[in-house]
């Protein structure tokens, strides 16, 4: 099954593992037109890649892109553009002692019993590594979306315990790119970091939070029903490696409130509509209206720790896992860029969808 | 665009407004040999339909279904199975008020943007009617998934700030409906309709969360990238009127963990491999790892509410909102038998896909 | 799988059973802002039904077709447009006869062995009666197409060996219709009719051409690969029951020209580029050039017929299949209307999908 | 929109130019365990590539293909499987006096209209260059074809006028391999051959026919309505670049014959149920009847030609066109693989999809 492609006017077809030769990505649907050069995409893969904060993994990838169809002068064509980024990193390390081992909370276990076969070096498939695809399709969206004035930007809100509060209207990328933890407030980020580098000590691993918000979406986008904008964004999430929540608007805690609370009044601002509060999340009936499209994402502590841990192997005998090296105590920093790239492509498509809504 | 199909192998186009003439949906993609009736889908409307208890709206609807083709003598045959529920309480009120009011954190809004015309009557495409279709259709996949041993129930966990704490291994469908808030816990039940009870004579509505829990799902539904097993249930969760929220697993609290904490050890319960733990949900790396799915769902406090409201209407100026009549005050205890709907039709289609994994 | 869908923008689910309640359709897509009632659906069901002429089978169908959602005072709102047509003539035949035998050249046989079961009645599925749905839908379709001055006629080109010859861009809906063969040349028509009653008279059937010609189609329809303009056209009219063969251009006749003689020469027409031939058929690479598109559907003799015919039963026994009653003894002049209808769902949604193709 | 996607079930994401850096494609849905290397894909490649005898283009291309993801230690993993083919002979020549031409019968004008911009090199996206990354993906689904029994085989059936009659069960692929027309009858090839060379000797370019036959198909392949079997073989079809028409069985000169002659009966043959004749040409209502598959494609003669042709420039001048280099004068010995490769993605697509359609 065809379980890859991502968007129906804007897709992306995903593809590559870990330790293969290469990661990339094929978008289909793009419109004729746009300048695009691989400076348009190199940024956002390097705000994705490994090694650039003391607090991420030290794997040395350059993620240097290639363009190898669907431009010409540096312009789209519109037709499908492929995007390669070569595994610098690849093979090299001896996998053979994890063939035999399931890693808890890892996908080695289901990916065995659901294809009896896995690709072992770094994770496969399953591998983080993987969403560089997308990051690179995303900056792809984000150029469309930039051209429409639509603005996303995506920051930590949360480590472990440790919770942000802040005006979100407030946040640049500047603000966001300020600290290794992509945390905009100086003084959170510096107890984050803390909290991370603490975690990291202990072989440790840790949690948290992406708010992802969006200014200038303009009205309309998003189907009512299957493909609600809600709907798309929450599929796009909950398909990041590690996440575990998605949450919009008013969320988990919005459920204590009152209706007449909750309700986002209609005002009048500048001539235009908009309302009062925003516990909507900018969405009503699955369908954007024009207030700042405000979620958030929750991923899990990273299922590699340092600390040894016991577990099964392929005959099913208990086994001790000892995990060496460095890894990322704390996803979230990373996450960052991918959020905001997933949320490019789901916007992205709906924005073209949406042109097709009226006669 | 398409945008009311859902599932690829087990597709089901939904279709109707709160008042046209009927609501409905096209399962296209049920395998032939089923023994399939209307006794089989009658039974979930008649959980979904209002009017059934004390709790909920009064509307008349008695949602009966009628199976229009893909069957022949009660077993289908592999042709689209269409099911349509006249809708019997049909455009009996005058709407025409509402023609030129907002209602706050309802798709008049949207609607209205986005297309330039709207069904006003009863809300029409955006009315929680057009779930019916939805429970219909899911009604089928239960049934192929009860021959597959496959066990979902879902209830009322949280009603404003009254949370249920409970073995979920122990709930049953009993349980569930052994009373109209469809709480397991007759303690916790009984505080929950009060609550709701105190908040329909104030004139309000109120939030709550939805728990689903799925037994014995075989281990390898889902598909790595993109569409993994929990980002289709996040999808279809939050394709769910008022919903707000999705989690899987250990979800927005489980971030506060440490990873030794966190990740689910495997272990041998009886010759099979299970884990200690159940953070993961079910799901690792996207695929099912055959222990219960566990996942919740928070919806908001229903927008309608009997208080007055300030709203703008079609011409920009500010009016006095003021509904009549009776609504539900709190969605969950209706919500609980579309969140089951849509569940198994997510389940189905991945189980269904999962047979093509392997050569 | 779902195997009953067309189109990607817009939409159609076609359902239905020769015998069930009802056949119909729903169509996904459609924008909103198009005025849409009964009345611009039922005369190309007319056109389509049986017992029109004294040619074709006298089932008494008055095929009247309801709208029962994606409407609202007559206008499209953007929603799902669900279309059911009532099936009068439901199951009054007494068809055991049928169930165990295989009819030659009929899909008995296919459906028993891929399914395990099929809908004996009226050949179920495979019946054209089910085309009612996709000619509701195309007129849905063409509606939107003459807003935008694009015009589909089709007509009968071949009876048996009696072929017309004819300026294509003469013919007139009018002219088609003047005759029940649906042959656009008054002559040619007798002949053909004279073709058709003297084969019903021997119990026998006899094949057809049906040509399809469209008018002031705009340039730039059709993606360059996989979903070339062509490709769609051709999926379309083999998946219309009894055809064999589609052509576009110079089709089959054409292998014989020289590159020189069949090349399109570019020309300016009164400011606009046409090509002075039109053996491309109005599609260059995939994509519409502006020119009429031509393109022809070949169909076999009707698998029914009067004379007694040697089978096989259900238990691999020699039968010998006798059938009474009226059939029709060739299909084309009701085919004429499925090709149109068929032809609109494809450039519709072709047209549509053309607004996304530049920035 | 994605118009470069094929299959559902297994699909293929086709991407690239004729002068870029690459083409390939992504296979996304190839079940796990099929045992793939470069050595499985590589002879198909060849089959088409150009150069390969005196009859074809002399362009210089090795098309090594690549496998860069969905393999581990040579078995298929389940995930995407990407195919990269280097274009060796990349923008090396000029181009610029192509770029202001519309040529005759070629996309540059359909291009330049619909995107406004194209990519004049080796005519980009409409060049047949494109075809090799279905070949490459149109190999792997053969190799799971044959592990299945089943086996296609296509042959030049005809050259301008010179047509080949053939005991089609007969013809192996060594047949059609022993000369470089790919016509399976020595003396027909040869008549072809010189036909071939006389039009190339003149400046000019001649069409053909190409019959694809296929055996040990099982019953039950294909959807009954919309994805009917052979619809998508005629859509795979018509999709290659140059096709003029498809027709399956008795295709265009069946419309003559009448039904009682028509009609394929049904007998034993040791044990099977087979039919008498094969005018249905191994497909009854859209599912495979277990017979062999037979169809055939018409390819119109190469636009291109080495005689002076009038044609208009972008500013609508007319203007001489006047190519020069070899070109092949006739398609149809390339298509063979081509067509080969098509109907392998549309066969294995559908053998698969066929694994759900019961319980």
């Amino acid at each position: 099954m065809s379980g890859s492609l991502m968007g129906k006017v804007f897709s992306v077809m995903n593809w590559g593992e870990s330790h293969g030769s290469a990661v990339g990505a094929v978008v289909d649907g793009c419109p004729a037109g746009l300048s695009l050069s691989v400076a348009d995409i190199q940024p956002a893969l390097d705000r994705r890649r490994p090694g650039q904060s003391h607090l991420v993994t030290q794997r040395k990838e350059l993620d240097r892109v290639q363009i190898l169809s669907g431009t010409v002068g540096g312009v789209t064509t519109g037709t499908p553009i492929s995007l390669l980024i070569p595994n610098e990193d690849q093979r090299s390390k001896d996998y053979s002692n994890l063939e035999s081992l399931y890693r808890p909370s890892h996908a080695d276990f289901t990916y065995q019993q659901k294809y009896g076969i896995r690709d072992v070096a770094g994770g496969g498939r399953s591998s983080a590594r993987v969403t560089a695809g997308w990051v690179a399709a995303g900056a792809i969206a984000q150029k469309i979306l930039h051209l429409n004035g639509i603005q996303i930007t995506a920051w930590v809100e949360q480590v472990g315990d440790i919770r942000l509060s802040i005006e979100k209207d407030s946040v640049t990328l500047a603000m966001v790119e300020s600290s290794a933890t992509r945390c905009p407030d100086t003084q959170v980020a510096l107890l984050m970091e803390q909290k991370i580098l603490q975690t990291r000590k202990q072989g440790e691993s840790i949690g948290g939070i992406v708010r992802c918000y969006i200014k200038h979406l303009p009205v309309g986008l998003g189907q009512p029903i299957y493909d609600k904008l809600e709907a798309e964004l929450a599929k796009a999430m909950l398909s990041i490696n590690a996440s575990k929540g998605f949450e919009i608007g008013s969320g988990f805690e919005g459920v204590k409130m009152t209706g007449s609370a909750h309700n986002d009044i209609f005002i009048h601002n500048n001539g235009r509509i908009e309302t009062q509060t925003n516990y909507s999340g900018g969405i009503q009936g699955g369908i954007s209206n024009g207030m700042p499209l405000d979620f958030a994402v929750a991923f899990k502590p990273t299922a590699t720790i340092l600390k040894p841990q016991k577990t099964l192997d392929l005959n099913g005998q208990e086994q001790t896992l000892q995990v060496h090296g460095r890894h990322d105590p704390c996803v979230v920093p990373r996450a960052v860029p991918i959020v905001e790239a997933m949320t490019a492509l789901v916007i992205c498509d709906q924005f073209l969808q949406n042109k097709l809504s009226k006669l």
